[in-house]
């Protein structure tokens, strides 16, 4: 994003929870600011210094403590890169039961600290239920450590639930304990060129029935969205038969312990689609080879890219209801065209795509530059759409310091004083990550 | 266990969150202690009255607010009861996230309030993960209202997450969101019987590898807890020859989205045991028929029956390393030998059952009669030795109140010190269930 750049003069590198533990009460005391920073990836501003905060940073802390292969469970260090720790896992035939873009930089620690949901959240679910235990240093430098290899432990609070998605506003988390998933042995994909976005639900739906288990992925991505990953490079996947009227398309994947059944599965899910009148999808393009799985998911993975290729991105990451994916689109073209602003001088695409399993939408403007006029037009505008469809204005990026001022679109009143008590228990001298999740 | 009786005179049972709200916020200014009940199958006592407290009854909230069968999310009144919940999914072809043997009598929000993990946790995870949303009566009368029906959303702290599991110390949970799953088309059973209890890990691994993703139970039951089973009614499923010099039995369950696929992996799974050398098993009992399948079940849930017609049971459901499974109950046993106690006057039996998936073991001794010699035997002794394994002395039961006094033995002098700073903040009046998790 290169949005934020911080004014913090002072970084330390502690290598332990006892370091971490004496450089937080040291700034306890002294009411000076700290920041906690995992790999600095995040895309709202968490991880970054907005006044003279001491940055501490994680990194140097970055050993996997434990891991047992029986029942999955790894110990890790805060400052573990994701990547690391798939690389490590590999060998014992488990995966880490979360992806993102960023794993190469991202680390554990900021991972459950900003609640990363990610491409598997459809198959192992949030980090609130892998996510076993945790060692946090609190505001005040006690160590709480919740750090168990437990997978059920009914003995009163889970505490730990808090630090999960608190943007390290409420401690720092120095370890993690997480329930690892057996490698899947064969991945599958398929594209589908659907005629109508109101196919896509009754199509999840069937998809869910008939592959069940094995469903690893559903991603939508709009005509749009799609036309802009072929022009900048994408898309070799499908030629124009495939694409050919279509006014959106799915990606889904599948994860199992056998190719063949998997294949089976889906040879059969896209036999019973082609034989229904009217089918729910023009076409369906199923990869048989590795390199067109690749294929198919630099489609969706290069969306990203295109955007940033084509012009400025004003990005969303939204939750709404699946049905209104496009409503939303629809909603905010035609608001930007009233306001006068829809064309290739201010905003040139409106696009979307993300994770329908999850209800998550990256609603992406393109604009030929960032203006004051185009954002002004998309706010609050778009932050009151999400609110009327009782959304998330924050589906998996997190609050920062960039949507402090919005959180009320997605938080009702009590539950924003309730955060306010609870930070203000945890940490009342407003020492840890000050200005993020809440206003100062 | 007919252990607990209240003494409280008055039961509300309220329609609404609103009447809830009232009526708490009456007692709260009053300070009126007020126990809130579900099905009240609790185990450890948490829903009894301790003193004369008010008992709100959620009973008469009974209503499915909404469902949705495209994102499987259910939203339904606290008071629904697991089985009519269940039911109401059937036509849907969804199935609630958990199973327990209680589900006939007890409450969605009861289940939400103990975190009941049940035979559903292997293969969808904790209601921390499930539970997207609730509805909460603080203990001011505030009605908190977290009931999202969103997979995603990262806007600030999850404090529904110090609900699930709280035993209804720190509010009233009255609605609950919760993401269902959809229903498996098929399932299958697989009885195993051990040489060895040091076969069961391995075998676990090499289980997991294959079956993974249609992996749905992998239940230990020792060899006396089979006997016992037996003596008592069960095992007709299994012949002498299955049986002959087995140490411990394996129940596995599959549940996915083809019965033919799922069949092919449990024979692969069976020959590829049995054709190893020295094999894992013994014996191998593939269920033909629905009759079979429920026959294998049987011996599993026939446990509790049976111990509880071999005599008075002594119950502990903890979680210890799987591994350690057989130590503990050995050690246990020859413990009771010491003080003299192994005998058929006094312990008839120590036997072990239980999720190997989730190390939980439900550690059964079985006396003649309850005495307060073989008590104090079992107490702290058998809490100690969980603590030696940094386990928990409850996996699932929760704390109630018949296990405050035992908290520190898995949970450190930390933890308490904060759960008990959380109970303060949202209840200083100490009205909310009193003297369940936390000792008054």
């Amino acid at each position: 994003m290169n949005k934020y750049h911080g004014r913090s003069t002072t970084v330390l590198r502690p290598r332990t929870a006892q370091e971490v533990s004496a450089i937080v009460r040291h700034c306890n005391e002294r009411r000076i600011g700290v920041v906690p920073q995992g790999g600095n990836t995040g895309l709202v501003g968490g991880s970054v210094p907005v006044k003279d905060e001491l940055v501490v940073s994680l990194g140097n802390m970055n050993s996997v403590r434990s891991f047992d292969d029986a029942s999955g469970i790894l110990v890790a260090d805060a400052g573990c890169i994701l990547q690391s720790l798939s690389d490590f896992l590999l060998p014992h035939d488990h995966v880490v039961p979360l992806d993102l873009g960023a794993k190469g930089s991202c680390q554990i620690g900021g991972n459950v600290s900003t609640n990363a949901g990610g491409l598997r959240l459809l198959r192992y679910g949030s980090l609130h239920g892998s996510v076993l235990g945790l060692e946090v240093v609190l505001p005040d430098g006690t160590i709480l450590d919740q750090l168990t290899t437990l997978r059920k432990d009914n003995t009163g609070y889970d505490l730990k639930q808090l630090f999960i998605g608190a943007e390290g506003t409420l401690g720092i988390v120095t370890g993690v304990s997480i329930l690892t998933a057996a490698a899947p042995q064969a991945s599958n994909n398929i594209m589908l060129a659907l005629p109508a976005f109101s196919n896509v639900l009754p199509l999840y739906k069937e998809v869910k029935r008939q592959l069940a288990e094995i469903l690893s992925a559903f991603e939508f991505i709009d005509r749009s969205a799609y036309d802009l990953a072929v022009k900048h490079g994408q898309g070799r996947a499908l030629d124009e038969a495939d694409v050919a009227g279509a006014d959106c398309f799915v990606l889904v994947e599948t994860s199992g312990s056998s190719r063949e059944h998997d294949e089976q599965k889906l040879y059969k899910l896209l036999e019973d689609l082609m034989g229904q009148e009217p089918s729910l999808i023009n076409s369906g393009v199923l990869a048989t080879s590795p390199a067109q799985f690749s294929s198919l998911w630099a489609i969706r993975e290069g969306l990203t890219e295109a955007v940033g290729k084509e012009g400025k991105a004003y990005k969303y990451d939204i939750s709404v209801p699946q049905d209104k994916f496009k409503e939303v689109l629809d909603i905010t073209r035609e608001h930007l065209a009233s306001k006068g602003l829809m064309h290739d001088q201010a905003v040139k695409h409106v696009v979307g795509y993300g994770h329908v399993g999850d209800g998550n939408l990256h609603l992406n403007v393109v604009a030929n530059a960032y203006t004051a006029e185009i954002e002004s037009a998309l706010e609050p505008f778009v932050y009151e759409l999400v609110a009327k469809y009782h959304g998330s204005i924050s589906a998996e990026h997190g609050i920062g310091v960039m949507k402090t001022h919005a959180l009320p679109y997605s938080k009702n009143a009590v539950s924003i004083e309730w955060m306010k008590k609870i930070k203000n228990l945890f940490d009342p001298n407003g020492i840890m990550n000050p200005g993020k999740v809440l206003e100062l």
